[in-house]
């Protein structure tokens, strides 16, 4: 293990959010709130003095390694949670650490689920960031470190992109990783800019739009005030809808819009089964709350439409309690919270693609069982799947399945109902945010206990990074020496 | 496909269960219970006019390949439950045929999920053919018959055996699928007698011995009066307990244990997982239950063991309402109703084996992953387990989470509560029988549509057929000639 490169990456990425505290401390220095000034200078000026100095000490073998990559993404979220809940939690905005390190993982992870009941009190540049964690946490931050490594400084960084990148196979854009995490990141700031003044337009507040905007393109879903959605317009919902959508396809596909490479998105099958399921999922949801909402068939599409491009994409934004919903509203909305975005999106869930391609497998084992000497390979987009990426797609299913219901009997452990229990966990690894009954999108996990809290921060960070980095992190045998 | 052969297979399993039906007739007959006695002789007489001619039109080509080994088996399955019903709708015992469908399907796939509010008015012959419709789903109505069947008569039918019988790998005991079927079937019949003997020593009234006896040893479920298990003493619940686990165990054991080769008993791992879930969950719900049975630890260890051993082996009686246990009681027995019984045992759900398998997979994998060089192979009880068992579990696993959440989808568009929707279909896909909330221990199936009937019908079907044949079935690609 290089262990002078791993320390290398962390002060890195450390230093990338102590850079971007800065915005939260002007906000807070301009509104006067002192204890958020200085919780944020703190954090601030101690990640600088402790991680400044080992920039200075470049890793000598810069070859980097799956290991290398997989423990670099573990350990480097980690840290931006406990580092990026400290202001919260010094600012006694949260005066609890562990629930201060919930709501920054939760942040992070754009899972979006948190512990406040209210945000009346909290300092305005605590909440913007709080919202700011969804946007860096959306695309990456180590991708972000990535765009601006120098390529010479360090060897081939794919391994960080491929453990920090969601999907099961890499989203380079292009050969180079450097230039793919800038391309990426260049994509999102334009949309999320796009979104913004969308917002502003239809005469959101500056503040609510820059916010609620972080919190769509990280497809996070934290609120910016105590009402959530209930104080916007009818226009500025269809607008967060129509980009929670859009921040749940792959980037890839805006990269091949700009390249013009039109063929090539009409053969991706995974946005055709996104935009399938968006729509069958509206087409479930609309007439059941059809009643609820008045015999307004426009009121009724919009909180449909609303509620499953905020699933789907597991952005968890709550513009209605969809926890009184009928149950095939719950179970629809329930399906799309495991399905997730695309790979390569900002989105979390287990994704479209591994769905399909699983799908797929399934089809063809079933028929060579049947005809044995019928050759055939699973493809997509047009494209035979590798052997190898079948077997990790299999393992990572296993492995979530596994996941999901150990954290389900440790959740259980609760005052909550079954159903809190379990949504909470799936809510939770796929990043979405609300779940039903105690854990509702009109309620917070405030009043769960501390070991439930940590055992869901695990879990959000595991959904995030797609369970191989941190499992990794998890098995002592893995720090061994390599037996090769 | 060998259509000759499919249909004296299937000529030959209707026979078995009409004159299995003969016992039932008997009963009715010395009761007095003319609409039963009726429906048993008619449903008999039919049977056999229209299935004895098949019989001596034997089959040209006695090989068997997989797919006909696989589509007989479907097909019997699902004409058994058909045929089985007639009796218990046409003497009015059900009303309603789907109603019967249910039950006799559940009977058979050995749920125990029933439609019967209360059995004070069912004949006694009806409720004895509804406890041995579990006995002969337990072991297989199809493995009953290659038992009987001459061995020169067919090929190699040891397809029927792999497809009907629970498990990743074929349980042969011997070289020969005939005499395993008949050591199977003798430890089987063995067993069940030696459970009856000892409920009548401990006072039990001869009918409920022979039917508490066949659902047990079948991991059905189904009670033989309205009062359930309330009227047992506690010796009798043990003995109970103690068989359900021993039903869930690999016959193969039994088979071992006769040929004193404890030495391979002792390297199976299977066993071990089993027994050590068995523990545990006792060790889990004791405790949290000790207050509900007034601080008697001796009432709160007997429930904790009947219903663990009651789950894990999918039989399902109820000795308590656990609907109103804490949370993690529930939650712990709903991880048991997955995980199931034993490979080779009556038991459903998904089997310790492939779940102790697909554990290893993921652990082996993610070693791989750090240490791309280490050559290593998925061992189990010493041996190297194939690719192919490898990929047939993954498979597995994916076909099942898909039907799981496709019929969860379906059953929620009934009036239940979202606990109600997701236990119904894992109680049944896992051949349990009871959930939680509306389909509780205290609750019957009876209020639900017709249309979630027949979903949780075709389920149960899966469950106990382990998904492959039954989607074989569904799949008309299967149809069609082979291109080979």
């Amino acid at each position: 293990m290089n262990y002078r490169m791993i320390l290398y990456y962390l002060a890195a990425t450390m230093l990338v959010v102590a850079v971007f505290m800065l915005p939260a401390l002007l906000i807070s220095f301009i509104f006067h709130e002192t204890s958020a000034v200085i919780a944020f200078s703190v954090t601030i000026a101690a990640v600088t003095v402790i991680c400044l100095p080992f920039l200075f000490r470049k890793p000598k073998k810069t070859v980097m390694r799956a290991r290398e990559g997989y423990i670099i993404t573990a350990i480097a979220w980690i840290l931006v949670s406990l580092i990026g809940a400290v202001p919260l939690w010094m600012s006694k905005t949260i005066p609890n650490y562990i629930d201060a390190l919930f709501e920054t993982a939760s942040g992070f992870t754009t899972t979006g689920a948190s512990i406040m009941p209210t945000l009346d009190f909290a300092p305005k540049g605590m909440i913007y960031w709080r919202s700011f964690t969804h946007w860096l946490g959306g695309m990456g931050v180590l991708v972000f470190l990535l765009a601006l490594t120098p390529s010479s400084s360090s060897g081939d960084s794919v391994f960080i992109m491929r453990a920090e990148s969601p999907g099961p196979q890499v989203s380079k854009l292009v050969p180079k990783t450097r230039q793919s995490a800038q391309i990426l990141y260049k994509i999102y700031v334009g949309m999320t800019i796009l979104q913004i003044v969308l917002l502003l337009l239809g005469g959101m507040p500056f503040l609510d739009a820059l916010e609620i905007s972080f919190a769509t393109a990280g497809t996070g879903g934290f609120s910016c005030n105590s009402a959530g959605m209930a104080l916007y317009t009818p226009y500025m919902l269809w607008v967060i809808t129509i980009f929670m959508i859009l921040f749940g396809v792959n980037f890839g596909i805006y990269y091949l819009l700009i390249m013009r490479s039109f063929k090539k998105i009409k053969s991706n099958e995974e946005i055709r089964y996104y935009f399938l399921a968006i729509l069958a999922a509206i087409a479930i949801i609309t007439p059941k709350i059809y009643s609820i909402y008045h015999h307004s068939f426009g009121d009724a599409l919009l909180q449909a439409s609303f509620q499953t491009a905020s699933i789907i994409s597991t952005t968890g934004f709550a513009s209605a309690d969809f926890n009184t919903w009928p149950t095939v509203c719950k179970m629809t909305l329930l399906l799309l919270m495991i399905l997730g975005g695309c790979a390569g999106s900002t989105g979390g869930g287990v994704k479209v693609s591994r769905t399909v391609i699983l799908f797929k497998c399934i089809r063809l084992s079933l028929r060579k069982l049947l005809h044995p000497n019928t050759v055939t390979k699973v493809h997509m987009d047009g494209d035979t799947v590798p052997d190898a990426t079948l077997h990790f797609i299999y393992i990572y299913f296993g492995a979530y399945s596994f996941i999901m219901l150990l954290s389900m009997l440790l959740i259980s452990l609760d005052h909550m109902s079954l159903e809190g229990t379990i949504t909470s966990v799936l809510t939770c690894l796929n990043n979405v945010g609300p779940g039903f009954a105690e854990v509702g999108p009109m309620s917070t996990y405030a009043s769960l206990t501390w070991f439930s809290k940590v055992v869901l921060t695990i879990d959000m960070l595991i959904g995030r990074l797609e369970i191989f980095p941190i499992l990794m992190l998890l098995m002592p045998a893995n720090w061994k020496r390599s037996r090769v």
